[in-house]
């Protein structure tokens, strides 16, 4: 029987890309013939007054293809979006999935107090992390069992599956263009930004940041862009 | 504490709906400025041409939504859905879940044979629906055990639900155009028709029978256009 | 021979609505197990919530139907818009067209100033505006006139209307939802507000204007939590 | 002032792309966990698999963009598609236009006769070939020099652009996945295929030749498995 694995992971991998900032400034200057002129270094002050003036479309002739490794409560989060985004998933139906759930890591804030949409987060106390921890396991690993005792039954995948937890791992290709990355970070990631609207899930904003670190390593001059313009997507 | 149920339901309710026939013609007929002309009765031949001359644009111009309470697992193929379809669902962040367990009824075909994508599905022995359940109830009884010993220790929702099983029922709004819906239906549904393509899961065909009795209901020209051009959407 | 026609009239009319602020707080509240709970009067507080937060989904369970009756550059302006938008559209294909033409009205300014995207629009003088009449009326019944004689010839619909002007008057069918309405509305009407974006043609901003009333007339609530959001979408 | 310009060319140019066959496979693969395996030569029977079982989505993590110069009604047939395309096209607001119009090659079929949805095309005489040209030379020629006469005068280039005509050359960049692709060559171009729906125009079933001839080139497995399976889209 293959061993039980706990991880801390959110892994977010970059497989494709094609995306860049010039290309961003080329489509835009269709709209005044310039397409085709040589290419003047510094697309920042183009790229700025799209941004700020919410001119999208510029922004979408790119792709971004990440193969993420999550668990499924996160996969929930962020298949929710669906402009913009293509989607591929480890299948429960077509194949035996394996025993690899996630834990918090040990400096994630655990306990929560506040109203929905206005939550306060801390990080708890050495007991309730233990038993986070303990009850975690303790639960994942009798579902487990019973996943395992069902499919040796004979049970159908698609109906053992059913026993599973959500904080299973699974993996997924998310393709997306720059346009809706942005849109999907300003939604999923956490800001000091005063008017920054959303208090979104640690797990999801973890894989928000390693997104935009890729994000801006292609595109550095569209999301200084989009950061200075209150990381709100156009 | 609240006390844990199993269900066999997959339940689909219609609570809005804005869609007819007649205005299929109506959109139709602004191609040729025929739109504003009194309406004959008997769609059928137009909307016939439509379907089979693939005139999908007219199917938009209305709007099903369904009320779905179902498990997870159902709601993470429905949600695979992107274009023309919006949700809202339960949120396991804002609120307290409640234990509502889905377990298969005592007809459905439990074992699978075959290779993905083309598996044989049978009804399983007295003996496999029993160690089925068993496991089954017994599973969700204990991470519903370990959920609310978390909450109870101050654990905040967003990590204790992980824990939690893809058959946990889950609620949410789903709506989507005539369209879109024909376009799921011929993926989700399952059909003696013999091109076609899908293998759906029986829960989620069940889903789409529910679903394709109200869209039959509201849309009959249309209903049977589809079916006769081979289920397959415009 | 029929009559050419010249109009000033930029033409929207509501012809199918389904939306309504209190089923935009309904689909929220399944978020919190609260879809079907009795609704108190006054959803202001939480659809501004909604707003302010980016919380959209909510925003699209809802179906608008216009029939527009404009000149084809600002269907084409109009068409630009993807997500969440459906069309019908006459058809210089399927029928022959009729000579209705724009001519803008009196009080519009006609001229221009100014760089792309900053541009300022002055009334101009009464010899432009006679100029600008003369021109346009002139060159709109040579191309009707070619394109009379070229159907009469026997050459195809869809090759003789390529001499047919962009001001000639087009019709069709946009359907949409709350959400993409409120984007469109953000990008193509015109607004005091300091922070505003766009500076979109006269003429499709006079579309937005009505656009805008039948929202306002059957979403209230939402519409004012638009306006005081600074009139940027969810 | 410029010199008017007709032309016959319908103008495709692919200038970036990120597709293969191999990727398709590779996120098909995730499903089954397989996606990191070495990939072996030859996907062509998954891919057939894929294509005929409607498991559309992994042919959506690719990337098509085309430059295209055509005239503005072809423009607005390609744009009518939504899903899955981004645009940017040039401005008649802020840029002036450019003298060049669209005129059908000499043997192009001219003629019309037939129901919508099914004409029948012919070549034409010689004299209608004639007539046909002539009429268009004339009514863009004229309707340049009220372009021209309104430019100078001070008017507005938004308004001054309504008096041009339909077969005006305008430039667009429109970026898809192989998905969509698929979709816009099952309406957009001809073939023997018996069952094969759409009836395009000429031009735009012109169009659809060059990017089907890119598509082909980038993914000759994926366009075998389009074409075998009757030009249907999964």
């Amino acid at each position: 029987m293959t061993e039980i694995k706990f991880t801390e992971s959110i892994g977010i991998e970059l497989i494709r890309c094609l995306a860049d900032d010039a290309f961003v400034a080329q489509a835009a200057r269709v709209s005044t013939a310039g397409d085709l002129k040589p290419v003047e270094p510094g697309q920042g002050k183009l790229i700025n007054y799209l941004m700020t003036k919410k001119h999208g479309s510029p922004f979408e002739h790119g792709l971004f293809t990440f193969r993420a490794e999550v668990p499924i409560f996160v996969a929930r989060e962020w298949m929710r979006h669906r402009t913009g985004w293509s989607y591929n998933e480890l299948s429960g139906r077509y194949t035996e999935l394996s025993p690899r759930f996630y834990l918090p890591p040990a400096d994630r804030a655990i306990t929560q107090s506040g109203k929905p949409g206005a939550y306060d987060y801390a990080p708890g106390s050495l007991t309730q992390m233990g038993l986070l921890r303990a009850h975690t396991r303790e639960s994942c690993a009798k579902a487990w069992t019973a996943y395992q005792a069902m499919l040796d039954a004979g049970i159908s995948r698609e109906l053992a599956r059913g026993v599973l937890p959500l904080n299973l791992v699974t993996v997924f290709y998310a393709t997306c263009n720059p346009r809706s990355l942005m849109h999907w970070l300003s939604l999923r990631s956490v800001s000091d930004h005063a008017a920054y609207p959303s208090t979104p899930q640690w797990e999801i904003a973890e894989a928000a940041r390693q997104v935009e670190d890729h994000f801006k390593y292609w595109m550095p001059v569209t999301w200084s862009a989009y950061d200075n313009a209150g990381r709100v997507s156009p």
